[in-house]
């Protein structure tokens, strides 16, 4: 049967999406660093699921990327709550350190666009939000 | 043909999400009106979509709900930036005005579980979108 590969996944941001992705990959077997400027971040890492390193620091700092070895990333995700910075440190990751797969959060449906338009793949909580809420409310309507 | 009922929808807070939702919504030919605190967040309803109603003011007091008439709506979606709000007015708008259809956006997925045991229903961001992530990061698996 075939085995899926285990990945090496940088994620970049540790709260509630960044940590909820940590945890997960982690516990599937996915070699995970995590990079936060808070530490205090980490605590969101549980240790029944995440077995993964920490690096605390600036992901917008090509030092910081360096010591997650994101040059052997498989994976990057930028998850922090600044739609800049992920995209920012998506194009570094894609461009510098040559990350064949790239995923970034945007909170802005309008930078989707911005997104395409650079060759990052983005994921947008507010459309995704919106589109499962308008599912569940047409799946009641009456005709 | 059937023709999908108009309906009488009430969107809690005017950010991103609740923005989004009341243009598209309204577009669609349901009758929508918002609820913010800040007179500043209508102004991402956009002109050439948005059809509805404003109404400034915290819908955690029955007053402002009153206003909005809820008693009258067929859908309530609790959209602010806090999730313990959004429980909150779900609460009211299901157990006082008997509003039928409730839809809360929470950020923790660990309130899910309360959602369900009060009845609510609940979109969680960070979930659904890290499910899209970690579908889009398999898409990618070699064997």
């Amino acid at each position: 049967m075939a085995q899926a590969k285990n990945l090496y996944i940088v994620v970049i941001g540790c709260g509630r999406l960044g940590s909820f992705l940590a945890n997960r990959l982690s516990s599937e077997g996915h070699s995970v660093v995590v990079i936060d400027v808070n530490s205090n971040a980490f605590d969101a890492l549980t240790v029944d699921q995440f077995s993964g390193f920490r690096v605390e620091g600036d992901a917008t700092e090509l030092s910081i990327l360096k010591q997650a070895k994101t040059d052997k990333a498989d994976v990057v995700i930028g998850a922090t709550h600044d739609e800049n910075v992920n995209i920012m440190v998506a194009q570094i990751t894609k461009n510098r350190f040559n990350v064949p797969k790239v995923l970034v959060r945007i909170l802005d449906p309008n930078k989707e666009s911005l997104c395409d338009a650079i060759g990052v793949e983005c994921v947008c909580p507010t459309r995704i939000t919106a589109e499962k809420m308008i599912t569940a409310l047409n799946g009641n309507q009456t005709v």
